[in-house]
């Protein structure tokens, strides 16, 4: 083998280097995520549910609706909020139209034996609103709650 | 030196980078992180406390009580969750026994003279709470702010 | 060419790939972040604005005002905490004068007709207090909402 083909050789070892360090998932990645926010409401208080909608649209005016990702979970006393005679059962439904997902906790719903026939239409459930909120913090969702 | 102890000494310089590439520790890790959650209960409103005690169950029961780390801290009027005499003592007990971490902030004891011996059995201690969920935030802990 | 240049350029890109490598931003670096604190202040409530001056407060007096940063957003309700007649003026002044920083929402300005001589002196103002909140924590801030 002639010393021109262990530079090749070398060349490729090289490459194959810096391709593999390439393809890492780094910190730098984790710097610049998209827009994502999961919003709480955990309160029995049509002012909160107000001021959450509010924040998932100037969240979608500021950034593009296109370009943020919203979940509002309700859990907790915040349930009512979902309930299909809700106060801002119309602003929900705006809401759900514009890209917000919507979120019930099932816990909440057993425990005030509320069943799916009693809230809002579109909207989504998961077992536990907490487990949520934590799973969309350890995805890098970031955290609001008005 | 002949050509074959080249690349023998080449296929060293590969695996060793190979190898240091694969310790590194990636935000692969950061995206798979174990449940852990610091709770943080800052309002004095025995509905809240009530709603705290109720989060960290439910992560406990939907996760498994071994699978999640959950820490509460009281401060500021939050504090009276913590006392001797506060209405959700029991609760407390019943979380302690669980596994579930409760904190008392000392900056907010000394404001209201309070000392240890005014305080529940088996809680710990931080020199400031807003520190303490810094720091949980630092390390990856979800937070919740019921 | 000899072996002995060979062995040369081996070097040569051996270390090339481990600079590479340390050059890398890791999880490691996340994991040792330091110490930024964005606090949220959404409530028309001065008993919150005061427990937000006071975390900003404990945080400094702990770690030392050199090595945290803070940042208070004022939005929605909240607002009120930076007009000009404020209840916490004095305070906010004094935290100004630390080294916090208080930052209002223009979006809410706007909607309570509010412009900078309604405010504060010494403030900063944002297009929208939740984009600027979700963006802290993108860049890995502690979020705390007192």
């Amino acid at each position: 083998m002639s010393v021109h083909r262990v530079f090749q050789a070398l060349r490729i070892v090289t490459v194959a280097a810096l391709v593999s360090v390439a393809a890492l998932p780094t910190a730098a990645d984790a710097q610049t995520p998209e827009s994502r926010v999961v919003i709480q409401v955990s309160d029995a208080d049509p002012g909160k549910w107000n001021l959450a909608l509010n924040n998932a649209k100037n969240l979608q005016t500021d950034l593009g609706a296109k370009n943020v990702d919203i979940e509002i979970v309700a859990y907790g006393p915040g349930i009512g909020m979902l309930k299909a005679d809700s106060v801002v059962g119309n602003r929900i439904t705006e809401a759900l139209g514009a890209g917000v997902k919507v979120i019930a906790c099932d816990n909440q719903m057993r425990g005030q034996k509320l069943e799916m026939p009693d809230m809002l239409n579109g909207i989504g459930y998961v077992p536990a609103g907490v487990v949520e909120i934590m799973r969309r913090q350890q995805e890098h969702w970031a955290y609001l709650r008005p």
